[in-house]
């Protein structure tokens, strides 16, 4: 048997596979569809940046039992066999007569009984990765078999890290805490936000980054109004409180969290909320267990900010982390999603210092049967100041 | 009025959608849905790189007359304020309970009248970015309003570039022009493949580029096999030849092109291959005019390398560019989209050396009334050698 693969040896990803199929199982599902480029990567270990171009769709078909086969477009086929996958159907994409919908559909139909469920990820943080007219085509042709609900069968599964993707995250967290220690370097009073940006984007990709998927920040006097926006060219000056966010890869795995740098001193205000976050994360850092439910980290953390005196923000404090820059659970008081060892999350409390001024704060740990593991190395206690 | 926006000045937003509400009416649509970060950015100029959470779904509803409505979470709202959009309208996601489900059929109840045909692109090279489970539901909340595939909508006007728009991916492709002519600095004889890329990627940086959402390429003795994979960490050996090919953004738009470099001397069938590819490029840029079909680039050019001795190789021989890395039309015997002035277009045709070995060749251009003209600086027409 051929046993080498992509990224990981191919028993991790039958391991993935068996683990999936139980759950299935569990389910009533007699196969899944996957179409994100996640899961794709999830089971066969097929990496790539193409996913870029929205051009072509690409399935993974898992069957209740035995290996998965990938119908997909022929320009992908090299890379699959270098794969653990040895049953790699193809069309000729992108056909506007038919962009794989009958491959797809001849799969389905021979891989599930006639009256079978098969499972599609539909719910909370999922997209079916193909033309909404297929989608539709391929529900019908599959008939009486039927596309059902399967976010709770993935999400299962995929959220518990085996120790080999756990190992690339921690890889992936160390590359930006070395970036991150090299900001002092060139983020200086009088730098333009968006070359601070495409500095740090050369350290993390210098220490070892395969690319930088995600980079944001925000920059301005004792804080910033938005962590979302890419950067503009106003210079730094002194008493801004600059932050910077990163999702580097490595090997298909992400870590994502951020860093606050005064430049020249900061205000107390800033230091205060630099100390709340801190604390906060601490707390949740001491307290986290697995049987918590995903709402209860942001109770935790929302208490602890307010026992700091500082204003919590609103929406999420944290997330899944993996093989996309977030993943559920969402910490958010709705979340009833269960805290399970394996899992590996981010803390990202935020608090506001003053109209349109907030601070955010992120680590990153895998929870563990006795609490939790950093992944990230701890932002330092004091917020840190850039010689301006 | 506001007349301040991201990226480009209100006016050129306003005109999109003066441009899409016409063909709206000629198509009889009563509103468009739009889900994908690509719409989103080209209605709004909202631009970040916060699309790489799959968490939460966004939504643009461009009405038959006036101003589009924002519908997206409440984190996106202040970068949101600051494009042209006036009517934003949020909620906390992500939400278990209604994910913007409720806010987004009340929006197109709101604006569409209870019979109206409301437009999403579900055809050939689009997906909706939102759960499946959301969209069925928003579906069944609007009857009897319906939607119907806009596919051709969005894209006919999508596709004819303005000049503001042209002259980013002018500059976006001039920073991968001086990123390739730094390749000898970094890809020698014994540099690992996987260094190759990073450096690539830093240069590009280094160069302007905001963010490097694609590389890709290869190395092999006379040839490479695939043209979508990662990098290992072999080194470069002498005798191989090495392709980088990369989607650098600069303002949201992408550059889409690729060069050969061979390491040592090229072998003969090395220099012959990239001769054929340089001529029959030579042959479309010259050919190419308004009025032509997708499918006719392509037999021009696979008749161009018939002509060379080349062996074409199969798959689409370019497409369109610009917000996405790939773009409609694609070069294929089965596209037939009329070819119009001012398209943003890429000519990539392949050959085949030897069994899994092959070369391609990519530039960028813009169609004109009379013809091709360049955004990249053309390939040199020999193969260039970096001494080993």
């Amino acid at each position: 048997m051929h046993e080498n693969s992509l990224i990981f040896p191919a028993g991790e990803y039958r391991e993935r596979v068996a683990r999936l199929q139980r759950k299935m199982d569990e389910d009533g599902l007699d196969a899944l569809l996957l179409t994100a480029p996640a899961d794709v990567f999830y089971v066969t270990g097929f990496l790539t940046r193409f996913w870029e171009s929205p051009a072509r769709p690409w399935f993974i078909v898992v069957p209740a039992q035995g290996d998965p086969v990938a119908v997909i477009p022929s320009i992908g086929a090299d890379l699959m066999r270098r794969t653990w996958m040895r049953d790699i159907r193809t069309w000729s994409a992108p056909d506007p007569r038919d962009d794989g919908v009958s491959l797809l559909s001849d799969t389905l139909c021979g891989t599930v009984p006639t009256e079978g469920r098969i499972g599609v990820p539909m719910g909370l943080e999922t997209h079916v990765r193909m033309p909404m007219a297929d989608y539709l085509q391929v529900s019908a042709r599959i008939a009486p078999r039927r596309f059902v609900d399967a976010t709770d069968t993935v999400q299962r599964v995929r959220e518990i890290k085996t120790e080999a993707e756990i190992a690339k995250i921690r890889t992936a967290c160390s590359i930006a805490d070395r970036a991150y220690a090299r900001v002092p370097e060139f983020a200086r009073e009088g730098t333009p936000l968006d070359q601070v940006f495409r500095a740090f984007q050369i350290a993390l990709l210098d220490e070892g980054a395969d690319w930088v998927s995600y980079v944001a920040g925000g920059a301005g006097q004792g804080g910033y109004g938005d962590v979302i926006s890419p950067a503009g060219p106003q210079p730094l000056a002194r008493g801004d409180i600059l932050m910077l966010d990163t999702g580097a890869v490595r090997d298909g795995y992400f870590c994502d969290f951020d860093r606050n740098y005064a430049i020249g001193r900061a205000s107390d205000a800033a230091k205060r909320a630099h100390a709340a976050l801190y604390r906060a994360t601490e707390t949740a850092l001491e307290t986290l267990r697995p049987g918590m439910l995903a709402c209860d980290v942001h109770r935790i953390l929302t208490e602890a900010l307010a026992r700091e005196g500082a204003d919590p923000g609103g929406g999420r404090l944290g997330h899944g982390l993996g093989i996309t820059l977030t993943e559920w659970p969402s910490f958010t008081p709705l979340d009833t999603t269960p805290l399970r060892e394996g899992m590996v999350l981010t803390l990202e409390p935020g608090v506001c210092i003053a109209p349109d001024t907030i601070m955010v704060h992120e680590e990153n740990l895998v929870l563990r049967a006795d609490g939790c593991e950093l992944l990230s190395t701890r932002a330092p206690a004091e917020l840190p100041e850039i010689e301006a």
